[in-house]
């Protein structure tokens, strides 16, 4: 038998947050590729657009109107796939089982500036980005029939952003997700049995550790998971035990800005292109519990994985089996860690 | 409170394969799409390219040469994820937790003709394939340190498919990859609950309620499951309380091939185009146990919405929370049953 090699040998990776393993393949990075790419869309963007329905001023699909907003602004979606209605229970059979869900859907602008990204925003800017999130999650958590609040930015065409003005979306609901659901059961199992977080245990090993640390500041830490499966994503850590955002201070929102900056920074460095992303915090339930069991935490899930044009697919055998990457997360994290902190547009040649 | 309409209401449907739910919002279907669109490939293929790796007689990348090959022909794949190779557990951490992995990766090129497509070959051709798979799955299978073999194919380059020569792939490893497992869990929880199968029950329902069955023959039926999560995803099993395609006879081969037929001629009429999916088939195990809970089944995952270009973005919330759909599963039913068996390019105006 053969020594194991990570840099060399096919191997599976547990994820302890799903409950699930990823397939890691190493060896297969050198892959020739002839399959889609994706085009790239880097013409200079103008900082107002009279068709874009998220600038300040301009009138939306449903005819109405945006106000001239100075920082962040949050409206009702225009086509929520929750609506806020009572509706009554349905009676489900064993295998035809549904449930009314009753919710609220809400699109939240960054910036007035349609040509901003996270990435060339100031950390002060940001900043009102955390805050607003802080007050959504507490007006909408508060809300009886609300327990749980999804915060997150689809960023890029290629994830399925219609508009590229710089916004995210706010899914808040009734029932607990299926995902987190999950991720609930694994941190409360975790904490029943050791009395200590799972998210902070294990960033306690991943500072120990330092290989896939890519930022650390008083507040937060990011680090590129052990168990990461996009080729290039990462995991926004609170390091002051925070279970939402509702605990953040003025100092941690200032921090949690900086991480933001500097990640979205990395990326678009990677490959010198505004980098596409799903991202989303992970937080408490507000459904009235304590939940120490949860950790504030913020995924990043990027499809990139050659260049610009060439992403992963996961399909086949990732939708039926189970989750694959090539390059190793601690390859991965070597190469963020390698890029400049200075965005890519602001460097002098 | 308002009665529940299941055309107007946000619901989350149950699937008990993966013991998740699907957030369904059918009042949403008629949102304006002004996102990324696929580029449409339709020029006509010939059915010899010489650049092709996958025809007959042509040299692939690593400079090994194809047979001329008449029906299927199988290869070990040039990029393999996994490799054929016995290596040393590793030391694992509570955190840092991975274990080698052993395998084989197979391509199965479908005919020698460049241009086909399942949907354009005959019942006889396509019956050829199962009985490659039978054997595949058999051999592979019958291999000690292989307890799982994965049968599947990507289509079209939107999956990630690098070529269009008709083939699939098949992975066949020492694990049960992380999606089977939780599949299986389900299965033996209902089996030693019940002493049936749950999707023999399942489908005994569906063939009672008949909304959702698209095909059926004596061997195979063809449902848009209750909980189908892609717009028209659709689930394909065995009558015959097959476990696997081992079991296969002769006349189940031609039933499994015109069945294949039928749905991928639909799926190729639905939007006049060679339609993507991800396909696969789940079947017990290979690891010597009896596998009573086991149904030989097989998923169709296609991401196309409204048309040739428009896909449905499995992204944000859905990568982060739940999955989620638009249309219904009983609407997609209707559209799928109401379109012709009959492939549009050989329709007569
Ligand atoms: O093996 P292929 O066809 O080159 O690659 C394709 O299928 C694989 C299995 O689903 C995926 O891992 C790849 O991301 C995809 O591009
Ligand atoms: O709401 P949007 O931006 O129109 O839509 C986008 O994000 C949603 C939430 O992840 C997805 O359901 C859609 O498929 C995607 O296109």
């Amino acid at each position: 038998m053969v020594a194991f090699d990570k840099l060399q040998h096919p191997h599976r990776r547990y994820n302890p947050l799903l409950d699930e393993w990823i397939l890691v393949s190493p060896h297969r990075a050198g892959r020739p590729w002839q399959g889609q790419t994706e085009t790239q869309t880097q013409s200079e963007r103008k900082p107002y657009e009279p068709d874009c329905y998220l600038c300040a001023g301009n009138t939306r699909a449903n005819g109405k109107q945006n106000p001239m907003y100075e920082n962040c602004y949050v409206f009702e979606n225009d086509f929520p796939a929750l609506l806020n209605e009572s509706v009554e229970p349905t009676k489900s059979t064993r295998f035809f089982k549904s449930v009314p869900e009753r919710g609220v859907n809400r699109v939240v602008c960054f910036s007035p500036n349609h040509a901003l990204t996270l990435a060339e925003m100031t950390v002060t800017d940001i900043s009102e980005i955390s805050k607003t999130w802080q007050q959504q999650y507490i007006e909408l958590g508060n809300l009886p029939y609300i327990n749980y609040v999804q915060i997150f930015e689809n960023k890029g065409s290629v994830m399925g952003c219609s508009n590229p003005h710089p916004h995210g979306q706010i899914w808040a609901q009734q029932s607990i997700p299926s995902l987190i659901k999950r991720t609930q059961h694994q941190l409360k199992e975790y904490f029943v049995e050791n009395r200590t977080n799972l998210l902070s245990d294990y960033l306690k090993e991943e500072l120990k550790a330092g290989e896939r640390v890519l930022f650390e500041n008083n507040s937060f830490a990011i680090v590129i998971p052990y168990w990461a499966t996009w080729p290039y994503e990462t995991l926004l850590l609170s390091k002051k035990n925070h279970k939402s955002i509702a605990e953040f201070s003025e100092f941690d929102h200032l921090a949690f800005a900086e991480a933001l900056k500097l990640l979205t920074v990395k990326y678009d460095n990677l490959f010198q292109t505004s980098f596409p992303y799903s991202a989303g915090i992970h937080q408490a339930p507000t459904d009235g519990e304590t939940h120490e069991e949860w950790l504030f935490h913020m995924h990043f899930y990027p499809p990139l994985l050659r260049n610009a044009q060439v992403k992963k697919f996961m399909v086949g055998y990732e939708m039926l089996a189970e989750a694959q990457r090539d390059i190793t997360p601690e390859q991965s994290a070597k190469i963020l860690k390698s890029l400049s902190n200075q965005h890519y547009k602001d460097q002098k040649p």
